[in-house]
């Protein structure tokens, strides 16, 4: 059996804001969690490889509920334009010059990044799935892949779509010992006809998995849904019977309106918060605390790299998302640290339909784990160990990220892939595919 | 004659957007620039001593429009408490107990921070002045120190505020090579009088020095001076004259109506733009596009610990500010990554009156530089080089910090200062000023 013993550090569980454990233990049997607590009361595991987390806080690795991994190779392009124009001069002409293997590369420069960042586990919607899914085997990282699908093309685009996806369902789920996923992945309802989405309900079915899809992010699609259904994206969805009974994952939520949460609680759809994209595309101020409050689970997503810049969620999402909240509602005291800190692990784990596996460190659970360095000038002191990570802390604070019981990542280097090689080829690609 | 040559990365001198020099060259001597641009041009200086930039930004030192430095020793104390439980139960207390000795190391850790993270140049308002004068002095970071004054305890107590300020600048302004400076800090007008506000005038036209103050800050404050004197706190400001011929610095100014913004451009008072701290405080957002379209120059501050958790603009107020003024337009094209750097060195000089000496790489400055390493996963690949530092680069990324031609801070290590020591301290400090 294979034991590792992390002890010494601060461990925060995220099974309840009480469960703080300075000079804590972790135990990891098999890739999995057998102990997580206080130093008394730990298993003696004289043989386990010990790891010193003195000065170090443990906890759950990070979730991202919501990337586009592969669009790393266009951070950057065409930043500050309006949506249209970036989408119609940028990013559609770049991704039509984008191979599978470019798309290969830009997702490993995602996982890389994310993992440095303390990510353990994101849910991406890009294309093709077959790089997506390699990536994620060759990296490390624990993910779901969402093969995006858009039918604007016409019906036989969307059905090469959904034979796609289910082909590379049938190749990769499962693998890398259980760390690649699935989801269908319509792309929106104004992308994707209600026949497209009901053919992805279907294959969800037929495949066991979930759904992941974009609702209400802008004000815009939320009128043109009025317009032409005569009622919101939630609500033309749920009246089509997607979230009936299946498991969705609904990307943004931002213009969701009383009856819309009312729906999304219902169903039981979880929703990714992403407030960094939100705010720099403009798209608006997501009513986090209201859907929290009516029982919806929110988890924070990066979105992409082209419209947020850095797929880290600590000293961002968390950071912004907990203040934005605090501003919303005109109130410093109703989002707090440990709130923020939830919405990144326990509480986007619960979005995942994940939370049996991921999102706290509990026995039983998969040893996802990340080390945050506190010998920091911005991590002194400590008065408050949940403000220090929401509102102080920095992805460059990850000593160690491990997924699985496995350290794959660790003093600033990938330990599963050859980070420089990474960044190489994609400065390579992402040349070529902006080149007029 | 000392000769320093900074030579191969990408020089961002920060007079233009179009003045970006791949492979440039700064050459230092004495402490000041001699030369920022491309390399054909550059004066040969074969016995500089040579900094190879290679994969490195080479920018100008951030500057940091306010700041209470010694708040660093009670961040994340009572995080996430509505504003008047906070002061009362953890703030006031908390500082009752400070001695000059435990405001120094707060005012050094925050110096550490600041110089970890790329700012070379901060406006403090703290008290007493004496420790935070020596904390610049021994850290090596260049600082405009206002004692914060307050009369809520009587005339005598605004006195002798007063008198310390006027003793303070008379044993430091100038010392440690220019880099320290002062300014008179009333603190707001809610807590200094119309009386202690013309005092404050007084000393500052005696000292030939600026007014460093808090204006608007919650719509409260506003409401309340409304009620009192029948305007809003800018506009009193302004007829009691404080503005008139003399620098004033002021921090915050969220609630500035037009006819506030009038007087902030008329009178070329400089605002200070904290947006993290405005919003973990629920205070609210800052109209920056407006009152920048209006001619009033605009800087990012952090605000103390207590409030922003981090002192650091990039990666933090760069990127929130940029985003947050996207969304307040409703439009993600008005503010630009240019804009978010503008404003974090050369208009943020301009604010502080100090744009002569500071802010930019032009020739007879003085060379307050920062190398921003880009070989990491979340500054690859690099399509646009602004939007690269404004969205996507972390204080981590800054790899060395260079303040009057003096490297104070490489490789994670102060220079000038023991960074271990001064962790000790503050901890220690910490501990005991918040013990019942």
């Amino acid at each position: 059996m294979d034991r590792i013993l992390i002890e010494g550090g601060t461990v925060l569980t995220m099974t309840g804001r009480a469960d703080v454990f300075a000079d804590g233990v972790v135990l990891v049997e098999d890739g999995r969690i057998a102990y997580a607590g206080p130093r008394e009361g730990a298993p003696a595991a004289p043989e386990a490889r010990r790891i010193d987390a003195a000065g170090k806080i443990v906890m759950p690795g990070i979730v991202n509920t919501h990337c586009h991994a592969g669009t790393t190779l266009i951070r950057g392009y065409g930043d500050d334009l309006r949506l249209m124009e970036w989408l119609e001069t940028r990013v559609w002409p770049a991704e039509a010059k984008m191979t599978a293997e470019d798309v290969y590369w830009g997702t490993a420069l995602a996982a890389y990044e994310m993992l440095s960042g303390g990510i353990t586990t994101f849910l991406d919607m890009y294309f093709p799935a077959d790089p997506v899914a390699r990536a994620i085997q060759d990296t490390g990282i624990r993910g779901i892949v969402a093969r995006g699908i858009i039918a604007v093309g016409g019906p036989s685009e969307a059905l090469s779509r959904l034979e796609e996806s289910r082909e590379a369902f049938h190749r990769w789920n499962g693998k890398a010992g259980g760390r690649i996923t699935f989801m269908v992945g319509p792309h929106a309802p104004y992308t994707c006809p209600p026949d497209t989405l009901l053919a992805c309900a279907e294959l969800a079915d037929e495949l066991g998995i979930g759904i992941h899809i974009h609702l209400s992010e802008t004000a815009g699609e939320v009128e043109e849904a009025r317009r032409q259904w005569g009622k919101t994206p939630i609500r033309h969805v749920y009246d089509l019977g997607l979230m009936k009974g299946r498991r969705v994952v609904a990307a943004h939520c931002v213009h969701a309106d009383d009856d819309d949460i009312a729906i999304l609680a219902e169903t039981g759809t979880g929703v990714c918060h992403c407030p960094v994209s939100n705010l720099k595309l403009a798209s608006g101020r997501t009513p986090v605390s209201k859907m929290r409050r009516r029982g919806v689970a929110v988890g924070f997503g990066t979105d992409g790299a082209s419209s947020e810049n850095m797929l880290h969620i600590l000293g961002s999402e968390m950071r912004i998302g907990a203040i934005q909240a605090k501003e919303l509602e005109g109130d410093p005291a109703l989002f707090t640290s440990y709130d923020a800190l939830s919405m990144a692990t326990i509480e986007a784990a619960r979005v995942l339909g994940m939370e049996a596996e991921i999102g706290s460190l509990e026995p039983g659970k998969r040893a996802d784990i990340i080390l945050i360095d506190t010998e920091r000038p911005h991590l002194t002191p400590n008065h408050d160990i949940f403000a220090l990570v929401a509102y102080s802390a920095l992805p460059s604070d990850v000593a160690m990220t491990m997924v699985d019981g496995r350290i794959v990542y660790e003093n600033g280097q990938l330990t599963q892939a050859d980070g420089k090689e990474i960044l190489a080829r994609v400065r390579e690609a992402a040349a070529r595919v902006v080149q007029a």
